[in-house]
């Protein structure tokens, strides 16, 4: 392996440390640091999602509150939940568990949290502060954010870089992309209608592998000495697992970590990251209340 | 001249007819399209742009309100001013003449134009909406919009290409870029900052030049066939012009001309769409209204 290897799990818990010290002081004038968790339905992956969020705001000085509501629960019932906790001053952030039953207006609920409350980032409001110049939002959304922080922890420059970035999603790569501007990197947004996408992702100096496609990006696709930040978390079949599945990235790491100059593993590159950002979006929400 | 002219004026007067059209439609069941201007100081510039939209309106069966104030007009005469009109059910549309005197504050008295009469579009609720997949903004902002008709209405197509957008302004850079990726182009975003700048935009099939800098896009900079539209307003010693001076745009049109496929002249490309698109957001918001 020739690339330098940027390992999220523990820049990421750098960052809950940093976190779990501020909320110490925050505490000590008598703020209690609080997020509360919306959970709808009975996805599996939500419920360890949301399992996961509230052990690390135990760990990092957060108090979480956890509201759940069955599979059937009605708009209006989450929306008069989301509402209650806007108006709850031991509450400096609202996470909504995403995705919502079929039946729900995610659009609607997500636009009950107030902004001040929106740890997420993807108030539309938000959004638009990233993609303003001389506009700060109140919240940077957490993955995007987090992919910023891995490059800046692992002493990569930004500023005139070619950053590529491949998918334009709401959650990730449009953000991404904008944080990427206002740094001063030259950004292009590529994705599944690009043209000769091979050749427009060797131009990157940083990529952000943001397609949700298994594998999709090959060594050769990889400028020598890039540094490469994989935000794919896909499953494959692995017979040698017991159970018989693996998480792999956007990016064929086996091979592109022979031609990167700095790449992040799925897992434990930018995944970790998701929620150290939420946790700093947390106790910035409670700093400033 | 190799290259197709693309004539700004005459697709932003089709636009304007269009507009007359529709506003007169919507007079015959009473309602009557209202454009609010307010215009604070004496900036020569200013006073034309304003003068420049109000006959605009005339023509196109909108009617407009004027409002002045003096240089020394305070925040809060501003701020009561803008409210009114926003309150105002005759008025679809508030036009806010940048740049405002430096005692006021800009993002104030942006944001105190109701989202159904930002006809300007530059609430950062609908920036936001632009950098949105599944969101749409009650207004695109009039310039990013023009130069994406002119694309249209000269028969370029969007999908798939290559787009390079030439600055990163909150009033055309950005938002263009946001409007190119919503139509599935590649798009890059480079600027001042940018490496290799020369290669960057030699790789654009769209080029939207908006820089702010005469003359900065060289023939060799472009693309043989490339589509290139000129946001530039910038303005030059010219001895023979008797008024000493003269407007040209970012790109070097007269050796421009011989290598791109299509490309708007400074002036009479761009410029007239702006008013033409204003008009366009004006009727659409009194047809909502």
């Amino acid at each position: 392996m020739t690339a330098k290897l940027i390992d999220g799990k523990a820049i990421a818990q750098d960052i809950r440390n940093e976190v779990k010290e501020g909320a110490a002081k925050l505490r000590e004038k008598g703020i209690v640091p609080g997020l509360a968790t919306v959970l709808v339905g009975s996805d599996p992956a939500s419920h360890k999602y949301v399992a996961m969020k509230r052990k690390a705001c135990a760990e990092a000085n957060i108090e979480s509150f956890h509201h759940e509501l069955g599979e059937d629960a009605t708009q209006a019932e989450v929306l008069e939940l989301v509402q209650g906790l806007g108006a709850d001053p031991k509450v400096h952030g609202i996470l909504v568990q995403l995705p919502l039953p079929n039946h729900i207006d995610e659009e609607t609920i997500l636009n009950a949290v107030p902004l001040s409350k929106d740890v997420d980032g993807f108030h539309p409001l938000n959004i638009g502060a990233l993609a303003m110049k001389g506009r700060e939002g109140d919240f940077i959304p957490c993955t995007p954010n987090g992919c910023i922080e891995l490059l800046d922890r692992s002493g990569t420059t930004i500023e005139g870089a070619n950053a590529v970035v491949l998918g334009r999603s709401n959650i990730v790569g449009m953000p991404v992309a904008l944080l990427l501007v206002k740094r001063n990197a030259t950004v292009t947004i590529c994705h599944s209608r690009t043209k000769d996408l091979a050749d427009v992702v060797r131009s990157a100096d940083i990529l952000i592998a943001a397609i949700g496609r298994a594998h999709f990006v090959s060594a050769d696709m990889i400028k020598p000495g890039a540094t490469v930040i994989d935000v794919g978390t896909n499953m494959i079949d692995d017979a040698t697992r017991k159970s018989g599945r693996r998480l792999v990235g956007d990016v064929d790491f086996a091979a592109a970590k022979e031609v990167a100059g700095a790449i992040t593993p799925v897992p434990g590159g930018v995944g970790p990251m998701t929620i150290a950002m939420l946790l700093q979006n947390t106790l910035r929400g409670a700093e400033r209340a």
